[in-house]
């Protein structure tokens, strides 16, 4: 190796630690993604994500572990590395790395890496404990939460969401409360009689929700008359009702993208819009 | 205990008879929940609720009774002394007191006390009356409608369906009508064939209803090729004319938005709002 | 029996024949029910179908017909002749006769009195027609259809069902299409396991119905990882695509309400309304 | 056979081929449905399409194949020489021959008409290209698509899924997302314990699909009670944020109404239409 290499190498490793302590760049990489690097970095963790889900999701299938036991090996050890360096990146270029480490996607990146780590302690690797390994193991999985926030429509979905969320909540208590009284009702009709399904009204609750919400698993069925007419009334209810949350949400949705139109301002960015735009010239959202 | 302490306890005592004797403001409380103590009040109740419902649902547990059967004990007395206060304070301080005994609440609330002390009626406790005994135990679940009414957001999807009511009510008539005719082509096709499960049209027509609100319990399915295909017309019929309920409903809840805000007024509290104003100024409604 | 009991019966009877031969007053009391005598005879229509439905919901029960075999003969005989009465007022005081007969209703009305008269034909009494025979009495439930039309709020949900058929019939030919597609995929997917249940394209099909209108019977079900992802998809397919026809639908419930408006005509009976009524002054709709 | 015969015989095939030369009135009769002709040629194209869905649905059933094999080969062959008609007929008319070859429908058409033909290749008949044999048999069926190019009212109902494709999309993910979430916390719960359905979490997650679509086949049903209650809450909220995707489709779909209408324009043909027409005058279609 002639001396020229190792200035080359001694530059490329200068402009590494330049590129390095430039905090608001790579801030824009690491959290942004407007930038072709910025992209590419979002396309490795969406990619590195997939991958650790599918390694989540085999691991509990004992068959294919015992076959392909060195490569989710290996697999687990390269994906853990990755996002040990995805969290201490994140850490490190954040203005303010505590805001990030206790928000629900840092504590996410922690838990999520940790498994591996856990592994080594001996006392921990022992079968008393194996339970609480399991369970940070499955805590990877929810990274699949990040997913969503790469997703730019997202945004709207969310805020229509968040838009409904206490019509929605108001009327979760109310079917509540409807199976509630409907699984007591059917616990009167056939609970009583021989080699009755309907054991206790935990269990005619389970199954007013299951027929309310025309779910239907069938485990649990009316047999007597009396029993099939109500169940009758409650899957029909429940067949009707549903229009009522549709027609709230529907009418805030609509009244919801009047509003944004009056003030002038586009519903997805916010920003000011020409009158007669068909197309916000800010983030090109149609009008 | 000095004379200090007789008076300090006699003074509360009377204060407690004047808190007791102010009516209007123990009305306030009991009724409603816009002052701290109301609130107190308020949950104190909504506990209490909860819990009647736990020992509701686990009595109906042989298995679980037999365990505990000396908390479940407390509990019912407790939970029935604490109600049979409620009860006998909501009618104390009601100006009209008649009006609360028969509203739907009051009787729910009278009903749901009576279990215990019936149970003391040695003439009631035998077998014989063992059922009625049951019903009226679980006449206390239906104490947990009143939860809803502790739900300000509640009064809206209420007034929604009241509106949708004859609406809701017509195509719940529809479906049942539509039910009748094609449990009855279904008994046609399938009643005749060797070990089928369409034994009579009863069982015809909840066929029908199970797979029309797409329920779909799976414990009566066609066997025969018409039947399978005139099932499956049953289904898709289901899952497209769910649109026109919905859409009925949406247009009623929109128009209704559309008018109260011509009138100036505010949807929830239906008082009069300024031009330009983004929230109510009497409630607090997002308008 | 002196001579005025016979003269009082000659005037009832005089009354009774020019009750009769006043056409247009009987016509308005047999189709219309805006006079108390019109109401009174369409609750008394209604009543004897419910009456026949129960009926022949019950002669398919072999041990019910077993205990009960005089009672349903008594009912069959009575409501035969109350129907073939209906009919022949109906035919008589129409002021278009054949309109009437071949009507829909017209024909149902003559179908289903005619199952007792074909009995006592002893040729068709055989075994032989006893399939015939069978159908006819079926028909009779289809009489439920004439209850829809006692209901003043079924026309708007028939008018909306009728503004929106074209749009369902295109949803409905979409599923249609959408169903032989997937579950062709499916059984490409499913079709050459051992011991599957997707044995040929037309269960398939069934299964894919089953699956995406959200029935889930169960009879049916994927096995191989490949299937169980497919049918993942349909799922989710269906839970999502139900939403373009609620908003096609909805949009143009909204529409027709807004272009009601706007033309200042009651959207029920079409007559001109006040600019700034609440209700119809026509037919007190609220506006 | 006389001379004049000859001529007569002349003269049409003059004529016919006169026909085949006209290229322009040829492309509309095959690719429009304006013209009687046109109209004749696509119900034509349309029985075919059914008539071999039919064959492809039978031929997939042995016990059928065996009693109907000469109907069925017959079938194969006078559809298989239709469908290479129409497929020559269409590349020989249309003005860009290439973009016909290589555009959705093109391929299918191809596709659909090969199986015949290469099962004379004696190579691909032999037992070991079977799989590939079938596979292209039952892409015949992908012909259903064809159908709904027929409607016109598919148009709209097309227009609109494109206009929330990306909504539904999201929506799509969003609850892939969701399942993932929910499937991993009940193979938390019911995973370890003995004689569970949920043996991995990729049936955990099937199940989770299965049970917030509403689908419920039943196949995997929980046992405890707090793998119960839970599924009871994934049931409750797959039934009531279904209305989010609805509202949001509903809003999409009213806004592009009222933008198309305040444009002038008809929402079918987007002809600008007079201002108080009640029917497009280019279309028809009921403004």
């Amino acid at each position: 190796m002639s001396i020229l290499n190792y200035i080359s190498y001694f530059c490329r490793m200068k402009k590494f630690i330049a590129f390095l302590k430039d905090k608001p760049r790579l801030y824009n990489i690491v959290f942004n993604s407007d930038t072709p690097a910025g992209k590419a970095f979002d396309i490795a963790v969406m990619v590195a994500i997939v991958l650790s889900l599918l390694v989540a999701f085999v691991e509990t299938k004992p068959e294919v572990v015992g076959r392909f036991k060195d490569v989710l090996t290996i697999m687990e050890y390269v994906l853990t590395v990755f996002f040990t360096m995805e969290y201490i990146l994140r850490l490190y270029c954040s203005p303010k790395a505590r805001d990030y480490a206790f928000s629900f996607f840092g504590i996410i990146d922690l838990l999520a890496t940790l498994p591996l780590y856990l592994s080594f302690i001996p006392y921990l690797s022992s079968a008393r404990y194996f339970f609480i390994l399991r369970v940070f193991r499955l805590i990877r999985i929810f990274r699949v939460l990040k997913l969503f926030s790469f997703i730019n429509e997202g945004h709207l979905l969310m805020q229509s969401i968040r838009l409904s969320l206490r019509k929605i909540l108001v009327y979760f208590l109310f079917v509540l409360i409807l199976v509630t009284i409907l699984g007591t009702l059917m616990f009167m009709v056939e609970g009583g009689q021989p080699g009755t399904q309907f054991t206790d009204i935990g269990t005619s609750i389970y199954w007013a929700i299951v027929t309310l919400t025309t779910v239907g698993y069938g485990d649990i069925t009316p047999v007597t008359i009396v029993g099939r007419f109500l169940s009758g009334i409650v899957m029909i209810l429940g067949y009707t009702i549903i229009a009522v949350p549709t027609g709230i949400v529907s009418a805030t949705m609509i009244d919801e993208t009047k509003r944004k139109g009056k003030n002038g301002r586009c519903p997805r960015c916010n920003e000011k819009t020409d009158l007669k735009a068909n197309y916000c010239k800010h983030c090109g959202e149609r009008l």
